[in-house]
């Protein structure tokens, strides 16, 4: 069968690249680095896409559109944020093509003035928008978000987890005062946090980056952090207070309450189709992908057993009655009775496809007036009298909601240890730990370390801890415990 | 006041451009040709997308995602197409920009081997793609669509209406047999004019292009053409049967249900945010936007006139109740009750902005149980119960979006007139009607009017005339009654 999927412990990278290719998320494209996402992994995309936009509205929020292209000189402005982001990334240069004898070129009279870069990130070009619209502490705060592609020239790439092109939202606030802008950058990555576990069932650590790894251009890098099942970190989410950088690149003042001029503060805040890669190794397993029910494109599955035209025509009739209740329910669903497949490879199908939970009937059910459920996520397989399936649905997706959850807390409490000794911590980062260590606050060490073991500081937690300690590797007494990983 | 709106007698355009602004539409951004849609722009556009996405799924369409970049060398494939596409477009020549003493230069190292087009459209990338997706008829038809954003390099630009970057959805679909595709890309036409006519309130024409303003690369271009409140017609929706143009251009093949191989059969179809600027020439007035309610940001705009803190007190526990009901049946509502700005101020806006409905209350309305409602199609306002309110909203947001409809129904038919005369054809395209007239189905012809009237052929009527008449320049007995008109 061409459908295998390698198993984690034998390839742990090759079996995400197996469940993005065989459960249809994604492919490569005719174009380097950028990727095709297919309807399936589509649909869950934009499952997140309505539950954040959602979330982003209860908050205030407004969506808006800015242009795809910045030009060049714009990048200049903020001197942290050019260099961070004004490197690899695609630039246009000409705006025609000729025909040459029957060959496509381009055409060098129509060279732009200035270059136009497709946005990395759009703080440059919303900011030059924004000094438009505030004058006063009237026109603020501006609490926008918006939907949309952007393009880092990536030279390794990876299906949803590092291509050149991926699809992002990012907010991009402007406020009176500090403190305002500081609560917008901790609010966001509190409904990050509240996304990722309830949507995604997966835990997270919130925590503030280290300079190091700060973006660029921002005071302080709010994240969440969640751990794969190789023990990695990925980066979920960021949400960074940006201070007055921006408005002072951009000359966004405004007249404040006291009728005196000053700089607007900023946040910018985002998450992308990373989230695709982070939900894939959060829960699947070895027959596939394995999906919480809230992200899932249809909830549950329904495969006929029939021999026959008229052992169909029955079981039709009977899942009819099933699928009105589903719908009443607003539970999404598939009946999938083609007769093109046989049942015993639609059951590998959507078990490779993640569907939290799969119904198959046949002529014995019908006689019996039951029905079989298979969990996705714990495999269990188990006969239901017909009339009680429903509700026994209901109750089952919020327990799978729940399990998937508590399976990933539970790796990641199981999976993290604090380290006092730098052997024993260059050991448990080499096993895939999540490492809670003193560190003595400077870059240098933080380097150190990370060319010692290639694990980094994923984050600060936001809950400090009260007691000083040694840095892992200085001895010197600090107060910031931080959290080391290996990362994706 | 600086939100003054030109009249339209006045001047047409610039009445166009202030309503763009003064209701927050759109801007033009640092970026030639590209605009920023702001909220209250987006918020619309969401509708408009949102109601779209449901047509789509309801006829059987999913969504996915396609590179935004296209290899120069896929447009040289379909012969029609790059003549149509591959011309006036944003290149990617280079990847990556360097620091040059503190200047941000291209970095020459850094040029591609084949330099990326911007996407003008995605048929070349997608059918680059299909190849690999296509097998046999088993694996037909694929119908997807993509909401996504384009660039064509617009030398005259308007906001919305021709922009260099715009936003768009685009699908392609892919089928076993010509009248399959033949099918669904009137199906999707159909779509288009139902969308047009229920959520919009904008009556269609339904129809082919011609040869000369068909899609470059389509067999056949599906069309509707609304008219403008200048008598001017704009191109709203297309839909292009594409034949095997593209399949022979990529080479996508399948094994059909005789096992022999052929070339699948295309279509695509799209709808922009050119829509917006549709909108606003169909329904507004000299005071600004109006919307019809199914695509109003909110539908419902409550304003409270109080001199002091206790009667505003009151005035909000009162609209509580309100809010609670409109809530519960799904109407969308502001309450703006800022004391930052006056009842006057407020109402000039929310007209401006085109909410349907606005309701103003104040003591004495407390007093008496009532509540004052202006309607923003008519501009009539009437005072009612308090507790029948609730019910008049229902009906009203209802006979808004009808009499919009109507209204628009009535212009069409009031400048639409049959011409058999060319000097009178001439006079009436010049007075801003749509005209109706036989045309001998040259090329030659059609560009011969042009010239002479800037009239061109706005589509060939679906519902086909039963007799033969004259060309309106020719004099050539001839089948086809076509629509003439000068157009956006």
């Amino acid at each position: 069968m061409s459908k295998k999927i390698t198993p984690r412990n034998k390839d742990y990278s090759q079996w995400y690249n197996d469940i993005v290719q065989h459960a249809e998320l994604a492919e490569s494209s005719g174009v380097r680095g950028c990727m095709v996402i297919k309807p399936y992994g589509f649909a869950i995309w934009e499952k997140m896409q309505q539950a954040l936009d959602v979330m982003f509205k209860e908050t205030g929020h407004s969506n808006a559109y800015f242009p795809l292209f910045i030009p060049k000189s714009y990048f200049n402005k903020e001197a942290a944020h050019v260099e961070g982001f004004a490197k690899e990334c695609a630039v246009v240069t000409h705006y025609r093509l000729k025909n040459d004898n029957g060959n496509i070129i381009v055409d060098s009279n129509a060279k732009l003035e200035e270059e136009l870069i497709v946005r990395p990130t759009s703080e440059t070009i919303i900011w030059d928008t924004y000094r438009k619209w505030i004058q006063s502490y009237r026109d603020l705060p501006i609490l926008l978000n918006q939907w949309a592609n952007v393009v880092r020239w990536e030279m390794r790439t990876r299906l949803f987890l590092r291509t050149a092109e991926f699809l992002w939202q990012e907010g991009h606030t402007a406020h009176e005062t500090k403190d305002e802008a500081i609560e917008e950058s901790k609010l966001m990555i509190n409904v990050y946090a509240k996304f990722a576990k309830e949507f995604m069932s997966m835990p997270v650590i919130i925590g503030t980056k280290t300079e190091n790894e700060r973006f660029a251009g921002a005071i302080e890098t709010y994240c969440i952090e969640a751990m794969m099942q190789d023990g990695k970190a990925l980066q979920a989410g960021t949400s960074h207070f940006l201070g007055q950088n921006f408005s002072k690149a951009f000359d966004v003042k405004f007249a404040n309450k006291q009728g005196k001029l000053d700089y607007v503060w900023a946040t910018s805040w985002g998450v992308s189709t990373r989230l695709m890669g982070a939900l894939i190794m959060s829960h699947s397993d070895d027959k596939g992908l394995v999906l919480p029910p809230k992200l899932a494109p249809f909830q549950v599955v329904i495969i006929p057993i029939y021999k026959g035209k008229e052992e169909l025509v029955l079981i039709d009739e009977k899942v009819n009655d099933l699928i009105q209740e589903l719908k009443s329910k607003g539970i999404s669903y598939k009946y999938d009775n083609r007769d093109t497949h046989k049942p015993g490879w639609k059951f590998a199908e959507y078990e490779l496809k993640g569907v939290p939970i799969r119904l198959s009937i046949g002529k014995r059910d019908i006689d019996n007036d039951t029905i079989e459920l298979a969990r996705r996520d714990t495999l269990e397989k188990k006969i239901y009298k017909f009339d009680s399936i429903s509700n026994e649905i209901t109750r089952l997706l919020d327990e799978i909601q729940d399990n998937l959850y508590n399976i990933n807390l539970k790796r990641m409490k199981d999976n993290t240890v604090e380290c006092v000794d730098f052997d024993d911590f260059s050991s448990k980062i080499s096993s895939g730990f999540f490492v809670k260590a003193y560190w003595d606050g400077t870059t240098e060490t933080e380097n150190k370390i990370k060319e010692k073991t290639k694990a980094t500081i994923r984050c600060i937690p936001l809950e400090k801890s009260k007691v000083m300690g040694k840095c892992i590797i200085t001895g010197k007494q600090s107060k910031d415990k931080v959290i080391f990983a290996k990362s994706y």
